[in-house]
């Protein structure tokens, strides 16, 4: 690679790719050429990219004809037909979909986490799902000096994870309950507006559904422990933007809550809010639009010895999905 | 006690008040008179029951003469300086306070679980907080069968908790941020429209708030076990009405997710809600107004053999408070 690169938005229009353009400006991530690509249903729209102007394409065949690095975040259909495209062009992929994250040749990627795995790539490198890396940013750092054995994870997310439509959704339901209307929901099979639900990603036999599998196995892989035991409850909250999840960890051996507060407040991507005096802690109004993940409400485990309780806040979209991508890529260019 | 029984509702104008009359409207109890008590700033205002005008009275000193049953729900300092004066004056005083709770001579009673204890008071009996109450209506059949070590719960707790304003600033603060405006609270600490927080009863020593602690303790006093072990994350949610759940239990021994299923449809107060094939699981808008708790999406736990996860919603001002009251109440009478 040169040492400016011709970067691909693949997925330009959406809540992920939108967040991955703002980062490459602010970042100031060395750009030879940025081009910006969609569905053809998307093309032709315009977006800004520090001052310029710039046109959605339509991806085809050509799309990535000279092109250094994808970013791709249009779901896990397209990514598993073009990413391989991209990369017999002679592109790296950084994929934000699921279709790739549990191959074996396909390094999963937190850069707080396992950097080191970013240069065993075939061309593909995943970007985790949203729930794992908020967990993974906030649990890595405890695991690493004190081993976990068990992950309890309750999620309360936000309807950004579905996309901007999904979003919009939220905020046209709200207003109609509020005007006496019922709510129509269209993106979501159940009314979000003052109402939650379970996490509709598709069921398995497991009972778990497919968000809940994801934080499970794609933990493990990234943190490469197989034998670290995890459960989850994904749920659908109203909020609009970032993501909470309430942990219950079990150790090895007992951490203190003390140390695991030293740990977090010294750990990359982590921010300790905790005002014990106020009731103040992560809310996902106050992580919206931060890179760092929020944690608190650290504390040991009453119905457990070697058990910690903790609450994390998180921007699904930054943290969560468009600046892992970007952090990867800059990680991919930095050595 | 006679065949009919004066009755007096401390507490009336509250959003548990309001319910608790029209529950006994609805469930036919046998009354002699109703008497509707409140603080003297809302004395005056009328409300209805079974089509007559009740005029709500001012509490003082004479409030509880010839009244048989007291159901209370003004708070806990208001219960703590009433009630024994109820007591005094011959009434039994069902609370629904937190004050007398974990008084060892206050028996704390879900009719479904132990209602065997209900006669073992001295004039006061406690109606516990609504999230154990939810909870332990769905736990006690599966701990009856298969003893729980320990529960790791998770909440999602609606505004009504918080009472009648609580509800209402929701709402406003929802139609203030879809104006564009900022939100102003006021009975809760932080925002909740499009948010959400950690529950802000008053944080402990422990780590843990009083939400929280309730959980644990009282769960243990009223299955009369102190050996088992809880631990509990209390979330506010920008819900109007409904708590939901996420538990994850650990028996000593495995049970099955269709043993528990099973047992869970023969329960009382419960109602199996599982459509797998279209995800569609318990949600606190299609639990409001019910008397049941709504359970669903049992699966074995896949981080632990003798563990199972499980969701539920239900009413708060209905289960969780007002219709345990009544429930009590009756059990009372019956026997």
């Amino acid at each position: 690679m040169s040492r400016s690169y011709r970067v691909a938005i693949l997925g330009a229009t959406g809540a992920v790719g939108k967040e991955l353009i703002e980062l490459l400006a602010t970042r100031n991530f060395p750009l030879a050429d940025l081009k910006l690509l969609a569905s053809p249903r998307s093309a032709g729209t315009t977006l800004s990219f520090k001052g310029e102007t710039l046109r959605v394409e339509s991806t085809d065949t050509s799309s990535f004809q000279a092109i250094d690095l994808v970013l791709a975040s249009a779901g896990g259909n397209t990514s598993k037909a073009l990413a391989p495209r991209a990369v017999a062009s002679g592109a790296i992929v950084i994929d934000n979909s699921s279709a790739y994250r549990m191959d074996p040749n396909v390094p999963l990627i937190i850069p707080e986490v396992n950097p080191q795995e970013v240069h065993q790539h075939q061309g593909i490198i995943a970007n985790p799902n949203c729930t794992t890396i908020l967990m993974n940013v906030v649990v890595w750092p405890l695991h690493q000096v004190q081993p976990i054995k068990r992950i309890v994870a309750s999620t309360y997310q936000s309807a950004s994870g579905a996309g901007a439509k999904a979003m919009a959704e939220v905020i046209s339901q709200s207003r109609d309950v509020l005007d006496g209307k019922q709510p129509n929901p269209e993106v979501f099979p159940y009314p979000l507006a003052f109402n939650l639900f379970l996490h509709n990603s598709p069921m398995t036999a497991t009972g778990y559904c497919e968000e809940e599998l994801k934080m499970i196995n794609e933990t493990r892989k990234i943190f490469g422990d197989s034998s670290i035991r995890i459960t989850a409850t994904c749920v659908r909250v109203p909020i609009l933007r970032a993501h909470s999840e309430a942990l219950n960890l079990e150790f090895h051996q007992p951490l203190s809550a003390d140390k695991a507060k030293m740990l977090l407040q010294q750990a990359p991507g982590v921010r300790l809010v905790e005002d014990w005096q106020n009731n103040y802690f992560p809310m996902p109004i106050e992580a919206s639009g931060l890179d760092e993940v929020l944690v608190g409400r650290i504390r040991q485990d009453l119905s457990h010895d070697c058990g910690l309780d903790l609450w994390l806040s998180g921007d699904q979209i930054r943290k969560g999905a468009a600046l892992n991508a970007v952090q990867i890529a800059e990680l991919l260019i930095s050595s």
